[in-house]
């Protein structure tokens, strides 16, 4: 789908990717200077880790479009939020002298709350070429409830028997969960609550029924015993998930040692479903790699890749707000080939292909 | 149904209890030694959060009966955990001069793995007075999958269109899940896999449908935002659960400052649906109060209790594994009467009795 000069990325020679990866020569194709911000006091500081779908003879991409208010008074930090009551997005000044930790450049931890230094919404952008994208001025999904006070973020997009499930990250004081919402047009949308409670997020929903039940990975976060693992669970609706299983967790020494989460909707292959996955190493490293599930019983990993299919080589992956990120929640299969749609540095949108054979050999296949 | 003389407890005068709690003169009723462990090189060292049932003319618990390996070697802790591989309970030695964290009785928290000093099982006990119960020798569920690798834990039984749903914590280095099983007998238990996924405990199930749809209390935990809130979430089956809505959460300077999570099965008054939970101070004070929620639409507080109606104010309250702790898991709703079995101190059971009036008092009706 991509007919602008591609170059061929470094991964392979400086991280034993096994992978050719065919970056797109106009990378990153969306930088936060291409969105117009939803209001004059704030600033985009990021577009990045879009819900892929193809609708028509478009490709679509959902934007987390992270914005946060002008910074003009250098004693204080200006944070905006969704306030429920008002249905109006507010803004807060936190004094800097404050006892808090300002070390994490996404949150503010004071010793009372926790607060996101921005807020993202979901903004739709239409391409025909799959390179360059037309942006909406319209957010498709903001901030709208108590669920979502401090933002919505990292859409993935399934279409199931004709609707376009758009599953989310909503976050609020209480707690990071995950919301579904649905499109027929992607003009407008429906709400449907949330479907995983806090903490969870990184949810991809099978883009079809397996002997008559829906299944959705996802990633629960277990303080007590500090794991990040992948779960599959199972559901009659989309709307209700049961039957939860754990299917993968880290591996020690290896570029998902410390975390890992579903990216994109998994695919179905001959010889199974392919799901192409975020891990984290413990210098907050992130890469993108692929995981081979059981096509009927996808709760049973077949094969898992020992090397990333892309890892942050290029300066626009390594540099930005929150560097060495390379984050996809969302691809299009297109004649035998990964369009990856992904997240540079937590700042902009980046395109690669790569080829689905090269995808089946880094899982040994 | 209690015949056995009680007398009135001090938590009224020392607390501002705003309910009498009338607590049974053979407090506790069951004890560790009367437990006979699992296997001669364990030993017993809590029964205490017992589900709660009326089966035919009996009340039966499901007593959590915590154990550890007798400890022999004082330069090493024992812990015993079940491998599910070989489906047996096997034993593990943890030397103390390791960089661990041993300041909590329940854990040991090493820079690797978190592991915990006890494994639990639940175990039936059946009574026709209510006080005076005879153990049963075989667990009714012990731990037998990998979700269930550290033990089960504080049943809550509900009793739905004639079957007896038995929600418990199960507890594995996965994380701090909720599983389901059921029974109609109490002598052959089905296991129906994990209905709330880490890390998410002190579920309770509706006895009955509100309009169609089961619901459920349950208490998620976000680690990022430190929240230990009661949701209420929707199901069509009791297995695959959704819609989920923060229901409340701690109070500032108040008994239930620290942590909630909901205790006893709820149940119906014609004010609405009375639910006994439980609260944590910052000293890890553990006490009972009330919240009522709307009849039809439950995820509505109505009113809640600015006082605990059971407070830890007796010698076995106070002093134990895990001390100043009162913890229920079930009652029976008798004569206007809640006959409440609660765990004390993480070491034994006790039983009191509370009017109905008196709890409503506490609401303010």
């Amino acid at each position: 789908m991509c007919s602008t000069p591609a170059h061929r990325g470094d991964c392979c020679k400086r991280s034993n990717c096994q992978v050719n990866v065919f970056r797109c020569g106009d990378n990153p194709i969306i930088k936060p200077n291409d969105i117009k911000p939803s209001r004059d006091d704030f600033e985009v500081i990021g577009v990045f880790n879009p819900g892929v779908a193809r609708f028509s003879k478009e490709v679509i991409l959902l934007l987390r479009v992270a914005e946060r208010p002008i910074q003009r008074d250098p004693n204080v930090v200006r944070v905006a939020f969704h306030d429920a009551a008002s249905d109006a997005i507010v803004t807060k000044d936190i004094a800097k002298n404050i006892e808090a930790d300002f070390s994490d450049p996404r949150l503010i931890v004071t010793p009372n709350a926790t607060l996101l230094t921005s807020i993202s919404h979901l903004k739709p952008a239409r391409s025909e070429d799959g390179v360059h994208f037309r942006i909406e001025q319209d957010a498709a999904l903001a901030a709208a409830n108590e669920y979502e006070s401090f933002g919505i973020e990292d859409a993935r997009i399934s279409l199931i028997d004709g609707t376009y499930y758009i599953d989310y990250v909503a976050v609020s004081p209480y707690g990071v969960s995950t919301a579904l919402a649905s499109t027929k047009d992607f003009r407008t949308f429906e709400r449907h609550g949330v479907i995983f409670c806090p903490e969870n997020k990184d949810v991809v929903l099978f883009p079809e029924k397996i002997h008559g039940r829906y299944y959705a990975l996802h990633r629960p976060v277990s303080s007590l015993f500090s794991k990040h693992d992948i779960w599959i669970s199972e559901s009659p609706d989309l709307l209700c998930w049961g039957n939860h299983r754990r299917l993968m967790g880290r591996r020690d020494n290896s570029w998902d040692e410390a975390k890992i989460g579903a990216s994109a909707v998994p695919f179905r292959t001959k010889a199974g479903w392919v799901e192409i996955y975020h891990g984290a190493d413990r210098n907050n490293r992130y890469c993108l790699g692929a995981v081979l599930l059981d096509a009927d019983q996808p709760w049973k990993v077949i094969a898992r890749a020992d090397q990333p299919i892309l890892a942050p080589e290029t300066d626009y992956e390594c540099d930005g707000f929150f560097s060495n990120v390379v984050f996809s929640c969302g691809l299009i299969l297109d004649q035998e080939k990964l369009n990856v749609y992904y997240g540079v540095a937590d700042t902009s949108i980046a395109y690669a292909q790569i080829t689905l054979d090269a995808t089946m050999a880094s899982l040994g296949l």
